[in-house]
């Protein structure tokens, strides 16, 4: 056996299982390998940008990592933007980037590159195989970081090491260390603080402290004192809907934003970061708490979050409290818009027909921005959006998520503009017959620039910030595109439209793309 | 005035005319700039890769830089690729990546990154402005080094140093400094050298020196000694067809690349690199000239090249020498093939057909291998191509090279699998009305690595390498995609089909694809 069926066995032992992949040449024994272990799903990406992006939705859906296979430094530049994006939701995953051989590296032949120089900016981890025999515990490493740091892990694997052979050894699944538990200190600290705020003091979550468990026990806390409670602005998944915590996000506008946080005195870090502006703008402040605000981690990317949580209630007494801000099933189904189309009826049909259980993959930019706040009380769903605003990440998220889920509904909410980046990804939702449907919103524009155009001040535009700014000539016919990829598709532009056909989307399995004509 | 206007500026005053750009929110000063510079040709891409690969493509033909304009770390990191095809070609480009304020990185806001060592693999140039009036100097630097070095330069722009004001000035051009020239005690070693060695040396160029006058000059020291002359396996553009140097490039296979070199005993590089194996295989040789080859640089990047060759020539007495290797015109037209579609006919039609003053972007990977060698004898014509092996951008090339010459036809020899990294660009063709003929050769697989598995002892696939290597299932539809993108689109199966469109295709103005079934 040789280095790469060791990078397959590791990866097995430790229920690896899935392996999105775009590979060249230097990769093919580690093909090869991979060809000898039906366990292994592989999932072809056209565009190493759908490879780490679906990565990116299967992980954070399975709560497991998959690997990915990249073709040495400039496969691994086309997978960036979204490991850019996993990065910041803290994801698992473990790219592993074919390189030349060790000893042809000195040749500098067309494809070599410092791989390392651009891996580090979007990986938690980054590790050189060094030989054939060091793939098992690179890759053990890797899978250990990918699940303690949490995040993105990239594992170097020159061509030498997956071709020489190794030993054969009896593999064992590693074990997993314990997550870091928070001290008392901090947390008697933060309990009497919390006090003293009553409800001048708010909770700030992300990464596993916004599934059901945790989040409900934050919102007895919230209870127990009259705090607030908020996600991230962008996080990597969010279990919500009726009879969950309805948990409000930070919003993207700056003015919304400060809005928000304006009364908090004192705020609480669940492995959030401290809030900040998605960009600066002239004249307004980069921190949207207030400056007299006092931030507190209680607990850190890495450290044990839910049981930060618990132990916090305990402190507290609250773990019995009835939980404050849960959202009531709706009352009576609200009824559905007709006429003209337009992104918030759009919005409205998806929230009302939501089927339980399904997944919500976000990537609507400005179109859907107000959807999340109109599904608090829809049947339970989980969310997961573009968390580092690198857009293209909307369709390999749904990818991943339907591979990590095959009996749940995947709805991806698309903006146009941003859905182009990785269109490539409708293939292999159509490969692997994934249960997706793809709404994009079709406003044919950069949306969002045309409203920050306006935030520095320019109301009229020009040929040039028109023929940078706007994507309607020609017209983009996302319907043709996807039936190019072998997608069905069709087009609405009424509500009625796009109602019937999101609903025969739901009834059917097997991917289906709605272009809403808004 | 404010910073983003003093980068127009600069940029104008230097003749750098056309901006291809994907901008993003910091980048909006810089935008509405733009808007202000009606004289700025501006170009959107749909993705970042097609404005690098399109920046590429338009200086290659017009020997001057373009601006491209990309949105922060993750946004330039989707251009990378792109970025390092042009490194290889050694294209000048000035890449202006937007970034946070200076004043916000501290925050390490959602789309924060290190855009430095991101940057650096894929430039030979990394500038990041300091302030608003440092705008105009680092312009300065960045456009005298994309010329002489020459290379890939990237100036990072925080939003604070575009918006803040600077003080109007009158610009000037900058005084480009001369190139190096190569002194004399080279020339007078490698002249001694050449007569030494007579047929059994080589001299192999890239860079400047494959236009049609180095060349020929190139040819005449050949013809005058009985030296073989070469390119080098990728170069950034080759002028060439009857009457011109039919100049033999080196193989991508390494078995017939190591015959084409196996009897030279001295190699004169000029300009080139030590030829090297594409990759590494399991006991082949890395270098392609055998182990008592002598290798002496002439000239290097950066230097005068066709001033080396002159000297060079002088020295040897050649320059009136009748110049060896000049391709003749074709005795007669070639008949054109009929039947069922292969790869060898699209490219003897294609050749056949040719028409003068054309440009040839080639990323027809293994389909069209042979396609080059073909066209020696036909009208004169200028052929760029894929340099480093980063796939994804033929598509990029012919947009940039058919904004850079508006008057010439421009025929795309696209790979399937390679289109697909980059088919956004086709977005751009049809926006821009670009006259490019694009023929995608549809094999519906990766036939590149069917043979490197070959090469690595597998011969029978099982699921898993059929699922990474073949993308037939479902098969791409490149009539529907290019349709839904604005560019029109038909699909040929047989030789007679191909032909027909093919011809049609030359005499329309505007984007269109054949879809050539093989």
């Amino acid at each position: 056996m040789n280095g790469a069926d060791r990078l397959c066995d590791t990866l097995l032992v430790n229920d690896v299982d899935v392996c999105f992949a775009n590979p060249g040449t230097s990769e093919m024994h580690f093909v090869a390998a991979l060809d000898r272990k039906p366990q292994m799903r592989c999932v072809l990406g056209l565009f190493e940008g759908v490879v780490t992006g679906a990565a990116d939705g299967y992980a954070r859906m399975a709560d497991k990592p998959a690997a990915t296979l990249l073709h040495c430094g400039p496969g691994m530049a086309n997978a960036l933007a979204n490991m850019h994006n996993a990065r910041r939701a803290r994801t698992p995953m473990i790219n592993v980037v074919g390189d030349h051989a060790t000893y042809h590296l000195v040749h500098d032949a067309p494809l070599t590159s410092d791989i390392e120089s651009l891996a580090h900016p979007m990986s938690h981890f980054v590790r050189r195989i060094a030989s054939s025999e060091d793939v098992g515990p690179a890759i053990e490493e890797a899978y250990v970081a990918s699940l303690t740091l949490p995040g993105v892990t990239t594992v170097i694997l020159p061509a030498d090491c997956a071709w020489n052979s190794v030993e054969p050894a009896a593999l064992k699944p590693v074990k997993l260390p314990a997550l870091k538990s928070v001290d008392a200190a901090t947390i008697r600290e933060v309990a009497a603080s919390l006090r003293q705020h009553g409800a001048r003091a708010a909770i700030m979550l992300t990464g596993l402290a916004l599934r059901e468990k945790p989040m409900e026990m934050a919102a007895r806390i919230c209870a127990a004192t009259g705090a607030q409670i908020f996600a991230q602005m962008s996080n990597g998944r969010i279990q919500r809907g009726a009879g969950r915590v309805a948990i409000p996000k930070i919003h993207y506008p700056i003015d919304k934003a400060l809005e928000q946080l304006k009364d908090v005195d004192y705020l609480v870090l669940v492995g959030a970061q401290t809030p900040v502006g998605f960009f600066a703008y002239p004249g307004k402040p980069g921190r949207l708490v207030h400056d007299g605000c006092e931030v507190t981690a209680l607990a850190q990317p890495g450290d044990d979050l839910p049981a930060a949580i618990t132990a916090l209630a305990e402190e507290m007494g609250a773990t019995k409290t009835a939980p404050a801000f849960i959202a009531p099933p709706r009352k009576e189904q609200p009824g559905l818009p007709t006429g003209p189309l337009d992104a918030d009826k759009v919005c409205s049909i998806v929230s009302t027909l939501l089927p339980e259980n399904s997944i919500i993959c976000d990537e609507s930019v400005s179109s859907g921005r107000m959807f999340y706040f109109d599904c608090h009380s829809a049947p339970q769903h989980d969310y997961i959006q573009l968390t580092g605003g690198a857009i293209g990440e909307g369709i390999p998220l749904a990818v991943g998520a339907a591979v990590a889920c095959p009996d749940r509904k995947v709805i991806g909410m698309q903006a146009d503009g941003s859905g182009m980046y990785t269109v490539q990804g409708l293939w292999t939702q159509a490969r692997e017959n994934l249960d997706i449907v793809t709404v994009v919103f079709a406003n044919r524009t950069y949306q969002i620039l045309h409203g920050e155009m306006r935030a520095v001040g320019v109301n009229d535009f020009g040929r040039n910030a028109t023929q940078m700014l706007n994507i309607d000539e020609p017209a983009l016919d996302w319907v043709s595109m996807a039936k190019g990829m072998g997608v069905e598709a069709a087009r609405a532009t009424t509500a009625e439209e796009f109602t019937s056909l999101f609903k025969a989307a739901l009834a059917k399995k097997g991917p289906f793309l709605i272009e809403a004509a808004i």
